[in-house]
């Protein structure tokens, strides 16, 4: 099975706030018959979640498939058409991105739009035009799907959302006391707990990771470069308490405020599929249902559906948005 | 141990709207020495948490103490002074008053205010003045001993607030979408699972409990005659979208956004003593910091202690604040 | 509803070693029309689980109910015949004496067969005959029924167990490992840990009810007179190795192995209701079905039942069984 | 960072009986200065936990380190001296082959004595007597060192065993009531389930890793020619009663058991390090200890230590005894 791995070298991630590496690993799935054909293949650009993306969906399980493991079954089988798909690695050292630009993180929405759809394009047979070109991606990476599909319609025609982050007040602000209550062994200080950051694993407490997924969304969400760690916390480290101005820096980057601005470009996406598991341990279901109704008021179709399940374990959904996306595209 | 039930026929709780009982079954715990001497005693009215209250403090167990045991134990002991201990019941079928008045459930506080302490001084050797009476309480009788104390400064001159319900947006918020989850077995429907309620213990579900307390909680912030269930949901039973208007309504009960009007009246108190589990599961902890810094900025005298320790199983702080209570009160 | 307390001074069990009470206080549940009639009653002995019994059944609940209360209702609603229920206190202060004599808890068995049940006899107006009499019990309760079943054939012509302990080797064996953790706080030391016993409830580490289940166990079924604590363990208390001679003492006390020599025994009941939950929190699903399979291959008429739920919330099983019994008893 | 991956051609995997594949990929990372010097390297063979091995240690992670990734700091930190490590791939599709022989699964020891080591040294710069050449391992995989080390002491003359599979009656038995539930979801037949196997992620059910670890060790313990699925359960599939026959067999292999016959070989590691977390999930650390007194009493020289920590999380571990390893090899 064909994957390259290519080494792009970012200039918009030159220099970035966070030290991460300019030089992305970027594995790309070749269909089978690349090699043997001169045809050109529609791209997916598959977007991965919180603390994943580009080689880290390459690592192997017994019972398991790794994302080109899945496609190749899938193109093999005839379920879908071939198809290139890229991993784009916009992972940060505090876990990600969000696929959008931040001067706390980098630019990391420009990096997919302007770099690395380009040198894709230039680099291998792909069919270069929007109808073509399809955003994927789970969880952080849906929302990056859904945003990139807002923000580049020229670039992306397609997207699917898989349990993507919406309606953050109930995803992200279900972090804040988990997050507080990490920051307690660190005299309440962000700042402190950054300055060890990541921590030798035996040390890093119960609510670890919640944490740092909220001080990495703050990065992207509250960016403040006059603060000493680069951005603003959207609670008080000690009581809790939310900080309603920063809160609104945040909510201005949620889907679900973010799409009534942007319902031009979503009308013109020849497939939006989005889903999500009916037990979300994030509560995402009831970001997904919010957001599938200020669709349908604005007239944007879409494909909604809810499965038994929760936020992990749910690559098997994906064999359903391809399928979906296979039949999309035009032969 | 003498632990006295009066059953109190309630004038104000006639009618009540959740047709609970308007007869209200009241253990009174009176000191070793109170049948052989002519004095006068302290009243503590011990306001339970949700769900309890009344005679649901009496069940033994095993390893345990009820409340009149423990007080009891600490009077013989000499810890604290001999006291007179009420424990009022302020119970409704969907778990409890808040110890407030609302037209969705009855008028509670008026029960207690103008109903039991009169009933109190009327048939036992009380100290009848506010100098020597206490309101104090756990959880959401931790709430209503703040609100009580707040609303009714003439009649209780000494307050206790252990783990008490404060900071809406994180304690009661967290409630939604566990109560959305539950409501989804009932076709997203408060009414049809409050027609069956409270439904056989093998037929409720995992979040059973939480939507109980939400509904709870709601029937006393924000009540509404014209509802068909007597009251307004703060978010859409399918979607768990925050409906603002109403929320707005359940954090004017907020004791964070009560305080500042009621500054007075706290000022007023002997005695303020509140505490929390620096762990509490419901994040309480959070809201009491928030509620100790208003407090300071307001001037008003308090003690606040975090301790080691959530939620449950706290009974061992009752003594802490019972000693405090022995101490403030004049011998 | 009467329920009445009566205290029993018991005989046998004075002096018992672990200096419990021997007086003891007995709920007596009355039916309706008891004191209006000079109708004898059939009698249930209720035996409840582990830490339970006696006026710790009587702890009222908001949305549960009593024994006493179910009971009644179904008494009032002719669900099922009129009867007695006494509420047996077997309770020592490590939990419970599994309804059995030992030289490390007393004569508990003794005390049912031979104190209680005449006292009842003599002083309610009860069918004296053992065709009317029925001892029923869950868990440790359960257990209790079977064995007293075996051991007092004269005395109990029915029996019920609910989720009664059977096949040790998985339901008591499961608490080795949990109650070897709890140790290592008190040096890997069972004496140290009971010098201390029951410890207040914020000293109460993650295994101590898991520690003090095993120990009380092991006071029932491994006493040893020549012990410091009364008793042996199964099982090295630093490295939790089995103790193969006296976990074999153990499992001269499991239904699975007693049940053939008591075969003539359990023959000779009216009525043997078995019943567990499908997904037991302590395996004992897994010795019911043996048990079932070895009455069955004994020729012991009995009925076995299987429900959707676990271990708790399962008192309205004893609806089933209750009904049952009283189709049972002869009208 | 040099890592190679052979792909062996095993001649004693061939035909085996789980239809895996008799070619392994073996990963092999060699230190920095292999390339540019003649010298040779003393080998560490790293052998993998359960579900686990070979290119499945390769899978990189944000915030953690592979173990090449980990081995290779030491190194160029000097922490360590340069070292060659191996990482055979003994996975079975059942999840492992407890690096034993069996009719069930195949050769694995073999595999690893007598085709893996030959082949390392006839193709890399090794050190190839035993004194420089290493078997270690993390749970199975500590298992798999222990029992190397016993039968293969001219092969390894140092050991390192973390969490190693220890006191089955513990460790083992204790997955047996877990299995037995998720076999119920399967007509209680392991065949039935083993048809499916491994089953599309969304159907697995609650216990389903713990059945599929039972039966791959029953596969290595209790295999069975004549048995239709190839191997003998150690319990009755609906009862779950322990079949003593199957279980004596599964004990033989137990280390407790195997430790005395194999004293002589243990005698002559050079270096034998175990380890185990004080708070193992799989109850390792009583195992560990009853073992670390079997090695006393035998006068087998060994360093035991206990830590903080679980099951999971606990490569940093692996610096502790690769140090002791590098400081027990001769320079």
């Amino acid at each position: 099975m064909p994957v390259v791995i290519e080494t792009i070298h970012s200039q918009v991630l030159q220099g970035n706030p966070l030290n991460d590496a300019h030089e992305r690993r970027v594995p790309i799935y070749l269909p089978p018959d690349y090699e043997h054909t001169e045809a050109r293949y529609p791209v997916v650009y598959f977007l991965a979640g919180f603390s994943g993306g580009g080689v880290y969906l390459l690592g192997e399980s017994l019972w398991g498939e790794t994302l080109p493991q899945r496609v190749d079954r899938l193109v093999r089988s005839r379920a879908i058409q071939p198809l290139i798909v890229v991993m784009p690695d916009c992972i940060t050292r505090l876990g990600g991105s969000q696929y959008i630009n931040s001067t706390a993180t980098g630019r990391y929405a420009d990096h997919v739009v302007h770099e690395l759809v380009p040198f894709i394009d230039a680099h291998y047979r792909t069919r270069p035009e929007r109808e073509q070109r399809v955003v994927m991606g789970k969880s952080s990476g849906g929302y990056g799907a859904t945003v990139l599909a807002m923000r580049a319609p020229e670039v992306f025609g397609l997207a699917v959302d898989h349990s993507g982050d919406k309606y953050f007040e109930l995803c992200h602000r279900a972090d804040i006391p988990g997050a507080a209550a990490a920051l307690a062994a660190y005299q309440h200080s962000a700042a402190r707990f950054l300055s060890g950051f990541p921590h030798p694993p035996a040390e890093r407490g119960r609510h670890w990771f919640t944490l740092v997924h909220l001080l990495a969304n703050a990065a992207c969400y509250s960016p403040n470069p006059a603060a000493a760690i680069g951005f603003d916390l959207p609670f008080d480290e000690y009581t809790a308490e939310l900080r309603p101005d920063v809160w609104a820096r945040w909510l201005a980057h949620d889907p679900i405020e973010l799409v009534a601005a942007h319902a031009e470009a979503l009308r013109a996406l020849r497939l939006y599929f989005l889903d999500c598991g009916r037990w979300d341990e994030h509560h995402l279901q009831y970001g997904a249902r919010i957001y599938s109704k200020r669709l349908q008021d604005l007239g944007i179709a879409h494909t909604y559906e809810e499965f038994d399940g929760g936020h992990s374990n749910v690559a098997h959904r994906y064999e359903v948005s391809l399928r979906a996306v296979s039949a999309a595209l035009s032969p």
